[in-house]
């Protein structure tokens, strides 16, 4: 039941949300939310470094990053509810191509170029675990980036959120291969092929399963009890067994989160009692003149139909900062100071980005530089390979060390250039359509 | 970041969060919702029993624990912003009577009559010990069901939420006396007065301080940013702290999040913007005919003023029924098959019902069975001692699994009870007020 020093953990906890909402000041100077999140929390992570060492304990918290994990859960389910299967079958093609070429040039580039350059005193093992670590984009930082700026609909947004789904597929079965050539120092094309297939088999039947079964789920709760709270808990529940579900085949719980919230439609929450609030409303103005009557039954409509994005909304609002705070808290700033390293880091960090932009380019029809920044950054994904990679002893602490940084140079440097390539993409939007229409 | 298994965690939780809502069914047969989250746990906690030990992991995971706490934690705040200090002031007298006869009654009874006669095979100290650990009153469980029902602003529910409260402060008191007396073998009169300032000064200072900075702290907050997340964050974060804060001065964190809901008025909150959805309907409603408008507007603002009980509620649907289900599975039904054990079990508890239902009968002009019932319930803060006891080796394990059924049992018996007594009471209510107002 209750421990002694559960109270810490909530201050704790109070602590980083509030950190998180003051830091929205940089919204004040046009800069998406997440990116002042990472900074308040690096410097939260580093005022041990002025003699503060108050917040060291956050980094520590099993709890505190169990719920940072949630709240990345919780963004991506979000994320998936405002996402649209058919619009993201619209930009498939586009989506893939950008996806392999943005997993296939980083691994070439570190593995073959940069890594042997940069560090030579590295295996050709440790190159090519290098290389794979820098495939995968976070879909976490950017889908947060397109969310704070109001332009998830758009459809390079959708572009970067479908090939974000699939290098993360892609980088898992690239963490797979090479964590066995480097362990065993080969492996079967009948491994690949397994890997492939599980992860594949997931994701297509998530989506079709999904769409049959939520329906049905649906109405059998709703018989159990039509209120709100049911109708929260069936979408939360169906989040977090799909994120289970996900890594039950190896992927990252975000992928299957993201995947839960893309099958939920308003649909599947008909059955369910309208908000009591709604039900107020109507009665009130069911007196009133038609016309008026007309307008306020189409709000009430439009609230109702996305109410469920309004019940996760304040249990989203609550625990995805967590987790860009504790990303920042967790960049060490003392490493920077060896200037090796640094020049290091930051050659690494030039290679990431490039062979990101790069990526951008294959996009087709649309503002290839959102495309190309919205797929710069690497974020857990990087992490857990990163991690695995010291596991195997493929990579000592050092490296890791550094990975860490790149990770966080390209996630800190994204929101802002992405809201600057968004807001000018936006100003030419016109000009852009014209010419699409005409070629 | 991201660590291996946290979708297994992830799927624990919706398992228990899908547990607790098709347990609602109860309320089909007249049974507030925790009654239903508790036997379902019952259920999951003992299907190792069958042969069935899928969740008994969910018991040892620290993240489940902990968001049980936490679940406990808002609850205890949602209650505090549904009381109002002043109904809570008129009832102050009532409740510092019943809060002392339900102290004094168990821990005389306990550890005189029925400890020596039950268990004469324990010491004086550990009889001393089993009396402590039955005077505190658990407040989560008798305001769910209060709240379940609907009737938490009735005078009887106020009385009860107010002795358990100083009824948690004595029984803290208590224990740190009853503490030194097991350690040291005696207590000083100056610790006494030392423990008993410490937390009359904080609820006191809460209260007083809070009114102040609540005010304040809104219109700081309101100045970063008006958004709902702010001030959902803002309310969350003076519950967290003032939780934290009660743990600090030796209370229990539950006791510091209900004195935080208590402070916080809507009136703290004025400055924030008024939800998007109300400024919808408001823009809408401005040209429709001024008697309707009018009564659109009240909605609405009913609506705004209660907002941040809306705001919480979301997160409390989906946290506090945690810690009900895991209440439920921490209960083991194998030690209920020895018989002396059971009849002990049994005894103790007959001695816990009836020593705080006579509490109720110096509540003074009310229902006392309603208050009288209401005080039964022990909880996390019993089971706080409970431990403390183990720790210092006062009491053994089978003794402290006995405690164990006696909190359950108190636990599980008085939400149908309740329930009957509140809906008996509310049918004779006519009956009673006019007696009192003869009186």
């Amino acid at each position: 039941m209750h421990e002694a020093g559960v109270g810490v953990t909530l201050f704790y906890i109070a602590v980083v949300l509030l950190a998180a909402r003051l830091s929205s000041l940089v919204e004040r100077f046009g800069q998406p939310a997440v990116i002042g999140e990472m900074l308040i929390g690096v410097v939260l992570g580093n005022l041990a470094l002025a003699g503060l060492p108050f917040f060291e304990p956050i980094k520590q918290s099993g709890v505190i990053t169990f719920l940072a994990d949630l709240g990345v859960v919780i963004l991506l389910f979000q994320v998936g509810l405002e996402s649209n299967i058919r619009d993201m079958r619209k930009v498939g093609m586009s989506a893939f191509l950008v996806a392999c070429v943005g997993v296939v040039l980083p691994m070439v580039f570190v593995t073959y170029v940069i890594g042997p350059l940069l560090l030579p005193d590295l295996s050709a093992n440790a190159h090519l675990f290098l290389g794979a670590i820098l495939t995968a984009t976070s879909i976490g930082i950017t889908a947060r980036v397109f969310r704070d700026l109001g332009v998830l609909q758009m459809r390079e947004a959708q572009i970067v959120l479908g090939a974000a789904v699939i290098d993360d597929v892609l980088g898992l079965i690239i963490l797979a291969v090479v964590s066995a050539i480097v362990t065993v120092g080969t492996v079967s094309a009948g491994d690949v092929l397994r890997i492939v297939g599980t992860a594949l088999a997931f994701l297509v039947s998530a989506v079709v399963i999904g769409q049959v079964f939520a329906g049905l789920l649906g109405r059998m709760f709703a018989r159990v009890n039509t209120g709100q709270g049911m109708k929260l808990t069936m979408a939360l529940s169906i989040c977090l067994i799909s994120a289970y579900l996900a890594e039950l085949v190896g992927l990252a719980p975000i992928v299957g989160a993201f995947a839960a919230g893309l099958v939920l439609d308003s649909v599947h929450f008909h059955p369910f009692a309208r908000p009591r609030f709604v039900q107020d409303v109507q009665a009130t103005t069911a007196r009133i003149e038609p016309q008026a009557k007309a307008a306020v039954d189409e709000i009430l409509d439009r609230y109702t139909d996305r109410h469920i994005e309004d019940l996760i909304e304040p249990l989203g609002a609550v625990m995805a900062p967590i987790f860009f705070v504790l990303t920042g808290m967790n960049v060490a700033l003392s490493s920077l100071l060896d200037p090796t390293f640094l020049l290091t880091a930051l050659g690494i960090t030039v290679v990431a980005l490039i062979s990101k932009i790069a990526a951008g380019f294959v996009a087709g029809n649309v503002n290839k530089w959102v495309v190309g920044w919205g797929m710069v950054p690497r974020g857990e994904v990087g992490l857990i390979f990163a991690a695995t990679g010291l596991g195997l002893g493929v990579i000592d602490q050092r490296i890791f060390s550094m990975i860490v940084i790149v990770i966080m140079l390209t996630t800190l440097l994204t929101p802002p250039i992405l809201a600057v390539v968004v807001r000018r993409g936006e100003r030419r939007g016109m000009a852009v359509e014209a010419a699409s229409a005409k070629a």
